[in-house]
């Protein structure tokens, strides 16, 4: 599934490119719309007592992107098991170069008790559907 | 009172200035510092149930500030009133330049109902010393 | 003009709604946004000289916005004198609820010389109509 | 070495901790921090020509970290190797838990092509002693 978004001036730096740091925005605001298209809101997810805090991030960058160009953010969700759900990403410019690679690991946790805990039964189908 | 802080090479844009955004966060680490010299940790306030958010803001921008550089913030209280707390800010570059003037206005807010409350009378003494 | 801008979770803090500081972020990409539909790319504006600084906010918080929600933006240009260019804002809730109303006033600055300057004549009367 | 960084109120996100992505931000300050120690001002790095933007980064979130707490970051060089120089981050709260480790892969670039460069002889003695 792809998300696309148009950069902001206030995410480049003094390289004239964007911060290495907004990437991990963008992949948070892919993920969170690729689980709105399956029919979850995060939002609610989380006030039904589940949150989903990220536990690893592996992020190659390609090459930079400007002001004034739109990110595009393929995302695939890989292999869940036990308590984590990975995310495989691609993101391109608008010229459709690949400017960045990541993986990046959520774990399931329990908003009570904040220690992990295995997917719903209902919400794993969904997720793997 | 004054608070010291080192630009971040994350918190320039592309104009190879600080971005006018993030002086907000440098006058809320001020004012958060304020308060501890004081002997209040924000933190602690808000765990016993009183909130301090933003009501206005008005800033000037004098002249840019770039990465390298030291802002130095000097705080300085308003007249309070009612549920009103006002701060006054002058941000001066390692130069001693004025950079930027701002006046910031929080009100006092209850944790649990989210409105508006009188500040507790032995808080306002030690804000008012 | 209007325009719209889902919520990300990383522009919420602990207080469980959008961080103050974010709104100036919301409010520059209405700007740009704004340029655009008058035929205007920032970004190459500032390429052919002219930068458009943040000069002075002045900005009210009437209530919070939360995660989840969407934030519409209206935006229209003040009165342009000398080498200022006002903007007046009301940011409104997915329940058209008024949360924030703001004033910016930018400045036409030369990127070369970093001095303020009169807006070029043909800028002008696009910016004008 | 290692650098100490008090968490800011904006930093967090309504799960109450630190939101993820700023930990980038604190691996930026240390490695600046880390080259200052060393005699090299960043800032006058890039002045002569020299970028050093991120390459890679892996990142394991080991638990969270809240407002009010300090963070202390603890960076050590890898084995610089062509145009990258790696470094290897422990992250800790103030009851020193580790609460973060990363890796982060850099590359010398020149600001004029932006195309990678071997690191100039002596500044590989001075990032080597």
């Amino acid at each position: 599934m792809e998300f696309s978004y148009k950069i902001r001036y206030a995410e480049t730096d003094q390289m004239g490119v964007v911060h290495h740091a907004n990437y991990l925005l963008y992949l948070e605001q892919a993920r969170i719309d690729w689980l709105e298209k399956k029919g979850i809101s995060y939002a609610e997810l989380e006030q039904s007592g589940i949150m989903l805090p990220v536990y690893n991030i592996n992020i190659d960058y390609k090459q930079p992107i400007t002001f004034g160009d739109t990110v595009k953010v393929n995302v695939e969700r890989g292999e869940m098991h036990g308590v984590r759900i990975p995310f495989d990403y691609k993101l391109y410019n608008s010229s459709n170069e690949l400017v960045v690679e990541a993986q990046v690991t959520l774990i399931f946790l329990s908003s009570e008790t904040r220690k992990p805990i295995k997917c719903p039964e209902d919400l794993f189908k969904i997720l793997n559907s």
